[in-house]
């Protein structure tokens, strides 16, 4: 098999090592914007070659989309446009809707499998991808009823090999879920590093004291915004109806606090551990 | 040498295992309140034997006070009222002010020596102790000039040994730095798994997807109530401080993504990402 991958930073880098250690494909082809990126993918090994989509589409049986959120739907729509009936376009994006909603009326729609694997580090970059990167993740499959069952089940056979649990949901669940479980995460994390980072101005050697906890908490701020900016926006809604509610919880600690609650600040935090029991 | 542990969960149980494992003490006592904690340290060989406070006095040349940061400034007076020249009282608590004020005029204050190891996991109770727990970490002296010479050099070797770089500052500073480094980390923790955890009770299987990111961010929630509400609690302004910035840092976030203001978001998150020269 042949296969391309558009965007080759931390996905699409680590999905082009995993394709060929799985003894996938004879050959992997890669289309990027830079020619720092495609240098660097090419000095990693991550692709053979870098190809121009005319190329692309003319030699592969595969074409996996890894770009950012905000312009897969138009590229995926492209592609359709030109695919042939035995060839397969997957996507890795991290939201669902848009690129579902665009394409549902496409006559090439079946040869589409809308996937988002589960994984991913704060790093960025071909420099960030890394071998076996997704086993023992979950990866979403949305739609699958919308497309051909020779393709789904072919990127389900990859991801199976992959090591990959897969889950099967409506794109709109799976926005609303990447919220909670993902995008969340982010925001949290990025305005932890800012709040820090603005009193880091008058306070000098703050960061002498910043241990494991604090890493963890904030390794996520490390995260590319030219990733993560159209992640939040595809998903605005979800995200900021996750937001208000988290600010809200913030709300009460900080009066339970301000109220020297004991009481209520034990309770909460008891009703927070059962985080524990989910997540084994 | 002989030393007492008083308080035998995560930080006193560890270390107790970092003392025998060094070579310090030939003789561990330790001093609990529940019946089942001292079954399970004794199980586990955190010390040697269970003594009472007259014991402790009368045969221990330190005596350590790892319980919940609201007991230690009482006990440590206490300690303080009946302790001989010879002998050495320290602290491991997470907030400083309390103790240094409540001891300051003591006449006996010079046998205290009042640390902060900035060490701890999620775990707690004798089971979550661990060898070798506080290597490469930092620990803070709070007001050494109090402490007599020979009880602060004895306990800068224990801590030189156990491999932990040494800063020393007031006690206003380490609050004020540890609500930043380490307290505030601990309530977004916390509110974010409260903020999950509602939306569990409308929507199933969302924990089918929590990956590496999520579980980072909230690791922390895990944390015992009763260790956490008291250093909330003792640290109060500190902690209010950086929260009501936290909450407006979320807040601008929150007003950007309502305005579809791209450009915002990205500049904000590139002024995060500085966290990674800092955290290197």
């Amino acid at each position: 098999m042949k296969a391309t991958i558009i965007g080759l930073g931390l996905i699409g880098g680590s999905f082009a090592l995993s394709l060929k250690d799985k003894g996938f494909c004879d050959e992997v082809m890669g289309i990027t914007r830079s020619e720092r990126s495609a240098q660097k993918a090419l000095e990693r090994g991550l692709v053979d070659r870098i190809v121009t989509m005319d190329e692309a589409l003319e030699k592969s049986d595969l074409i996996v989309l890894a770009t950012p959120v905000d312009t897969i739907a138009l590229m995926a729509t492209k592609i359709l446009n030109r695919i042939r009936p035995n060839q397969i376009l997957m996507d890795m994006g991290s939201t669902k809707q848009e690129l579902c909603e665009t394409t549902m009326m496409h006559p090439n729609r079946g040869r589409l499998v809308a996937t988002h694997p589960m994984w991913g580090t704060e790093n960025s970059g071909p420099e960030a991808a890394v071998h076996n990167a997704f086993a023992g993740r979950t990866v979403v499959i949305c739609e699958r009823e919308r497309s051909d069952k020779d393709a789904v089940e072919m990127v389900e056979k990859i991801y199976h090999a992959l090591g990959m649990p897969i889950r099967y949901m409506s794109a709109e669940d799976q926005d609303m879920h990447c919220a909670y479980v993902s995008h969340i995460s982010h925001i949290t994390s990025f305005a932890l590093a800012l709040t820090v980072l603005e009193k880091e101005r008058e306070e000098e050697h703050i960061f002498d004291l910043a241990g494991g906890g604090f890493e963890s908490t904030v390794r996520l701020a490390k995260s590319l915004p030219q990733t993560w900016a159209p992640i939040f926006l595809e998903n605005k809604y979800n995200v900021l109806d996750v937001l208000r509610e988290h600010i809200h919880q913030l709300q009460i600690l900080r009066r339970m606090l301000e109220r020297d609650d004991r009481e209520g600040l034990i309770e909460a935090m008891q009703r927070a551990n059962k985080i524990r029991d989910i997540l084994k």
